[in-house]
């Protein structure tokens, strides 16, 4: 036990006035990239502007539109059943049409919204670009973009991520109490794993902690080992068995009201070999450079700069993750990137990971992961930092 | 205790001929549909063609491209960090780039990839159509078009859906195997659950019963309550208290080994009041009828008459949800409806769920949900059939 404990429980739903306050910043960042509205389609970006919270994306039949005017309210297009969930929300202006309708879903409806939008500048942004999907059928956009010929379609990825890359104290506390459920359930499983159990076991167990100590969902919960390291950190959990010389590694996002914390923990099944433990040591230590170099001020580059000059003098032989770290938020991972040519300049506010890893011999990585939030001066640390020693599983 | 056990658990990982006879059904259709290939992109088409099981699909950072010719091999373009995963699987053409890169994102990979393929018909499918997205930049979509002029890029949609809606045995395994661990939680559920419990505290009881009666992962669990009835059955949980006279409704997407189930079940907190008895009464035999129409050679609409007519004679005020009952599969929800309109012929080997609901006072709904899988002659019922009154928990 590390003594440290959970936050209190920040409470599920926003303040209209945190929503009042993004439409705010949306409506001035629309000024300056010239665009009379965003259209938004995707999960995060529907809830970031409204605050309609639901799991009903994983049925992919019916599309859901949200209109973000320069000027005006809100606009809601969406399907008849999410008309009472989208009222419970702040957004005023709901549309609806009775879905699934393949021959319109929502197209028309949506079409008349877009018309009647006050024009300055003749643009609407869509999620168009980097690490964006637009979540309806693309045959669909390409009708609505041939109709409206009078509206430019542009790329409001950027926008919509500037945005949402600085986060509220509110989301803050989220974020932080998503980090102190997993950093418990990650304290309180090694008393629970044994040699013998497939990784499977182990993610069923990493799971009922999770729940145990109040977590809401875990969208991510990536279970992998390998004898001496693990060779890949993005599919598993598989049927292996855990046993002696094994190094478990487990990447956690867990949700508190649907903000995500985004870090990873490894256990040894016996005592580490030389090897591994210089190798961990490593990257502990690439870790402690990369959080006391994280403060407003310094870019990405310069985050994964600091770590990896400790990696390189450790004797890494690279990663194939090609980043050391990310923003973090609603999503498991957010921009902007730890590394070269990335270059955003951090701000109070910015949630990122320190995520240094290295292949130390050939087909064996290991990867840390700990979450903050950008302050002046430095960095906050949310989760329960790893310790400086792998934990050991008795075998 | 209904008596009912859980099937034994069908393994983790399906055999290279299960992917092998997916390609070769896939290459059949594309002659059929005159395309000389399909480019998937989004997790489920990645995974149907190609075994490749990851949740990292929750980081939008990167796109994945998988391309399925209809002569020659399937090719996987793909970023650096999921090679050693993707070579787990079947795939042997395996190309990647060392994402993230902003300025050519796997693009350029692509676009030779796709230059080279033997040209017939000069079309590409994409997932451009109904309950698809394509998971890549749109941006970049554009781009690749307007690169690909001696390439027309054509809605691959059906021809996927038309592949994936019919099961083979080893996945409606794991779709049975689903249904059991879920029906086994929601039967050990009423034992945890009490008065003074929040909306929260159900959801994680119920997703710690999944874990422990076997299920990997619980991407969708509505928890929802309301006196005598709910008025919708997407938003949820919140931190409403349960107590007399609430009904609670859950409604679950767990998976194993990738496969989901969906159903749903009622709770009331206290006996129910009469006219939720009624509604109950109502909604259970609409199933039952739902159950008795599902066979190969009726169609979605038969389907959705049998219901209706039940649930019309109970008094039924309608529904928003504009459907009864869907496709499953390693979705929440697939292709065909049961709607009019849809008029799908049912086959062995479909996957469907029986979703009969209705508003039976003002605000109040009630919806009951199984789910069966086509056989010649009827349907097999893979869920433990709900008690055709309602449980009752103490208050």
């Amino acid at each position: 036990m590390t003594g440290n404990t959970i936050s209190p429980p920040p409470g599920h739903g926003l303040p209209d006035e945190e929503f009042q306050s993004r439409f705010e910043r949306a409506q001035a960042a629309m000024h300056r990239h010239e665009v009379d509205a965003i259209v938004v389609t995707a999960p995060h970006n529907v809830r970031y502007f409204t605050g309609f919270n639901t799991q009903f994306w994983e049925s992919p039949t019916r599309p859901w539109f949200v209109i973000v005017p320069r000027e005006g309210e809100i606009i809601a297009v969406i399907p008849e059943i999410g008309v009472p969930g989208m009222e419970m929300t702040w957004v005023r202006d709901i549309r609806h049409w009775p879905a699934p309708q393949p021959e319109d879903d929502g197209l028309s409806l949506l079409g008349s919204a877009l018309a009647d939008l006050p024009s300055r500048f003749g643009r609407v942004g869509w999620e168009m670009g980097r690490e964006s999907v637009i979540r309806m059928p693309i045959s669909d956009f390409d009708k609505l973009r041939a109709q409206q010929s009078n509206l430019e379609f542009v790329n409001g990825s950027g926008l919509i991520w500037e945005l949402r890359m600085v986060k509220s104290e509110p989301e803050i506390d989220r974020i932080r109490h998503a980090c102190h459920i997993a950093s418990a359930a990650f304290e309180a499983l090694p008393a629970t794993l044994e040699a013998g159990d497939t990784e499977y076991d182990a993610s069923r167990k990493i799971r009922t902690e999770l729940m145990r100590f109040g977590a809401d969902t875990v969208p991510f919960a990536a279970v992998i080992s390998g004898h001496d390291g693990y060779d890949q950190i993005i599919v598993g959990p598989s049927e292996r068995k855990l046993g002696s010389g094994d190094i478990l590694f487990i990447d956690l996002g867990a949700t508190y009201d649907g903000y995500s914390c985004d870090f990873d923990r490894n256990f040894s099944f016996g005592e580490p070999s030389d090897l591994v433990a210089r190798a961990h040591e490593t990257v502990w230590q690439a870790t402690e450079a990369g959080i006391a170099a994280a403060r407003a001020g310094a870019t990405t580059r310069d985050l994964w700069q600091a770590m990896a000059k400790v990696l390189d003098a450790g004797g890494s032989a690279g990663l194939n993750v090609g980043r050391l770290g990310h923003g973090l938020g609603m999503q498991l991972t957010e921009p902007p990137s730890n590394m070269p040519g990335d270059d955003t300049p951090l701000v109070p506010g910015m949630v990122m990971t320190i995520e240094p890893g290295m292949e130390f011999a050939p087909g064996k990585m290991l990867v840390h992961e700990e979450n903050v939030v950008i302050r002046e001066g430095g960095c906050e640390l949310l989760t329960w930092r790893a310790s400086r020693s792998l934990p050991v599983i008795p075998v």
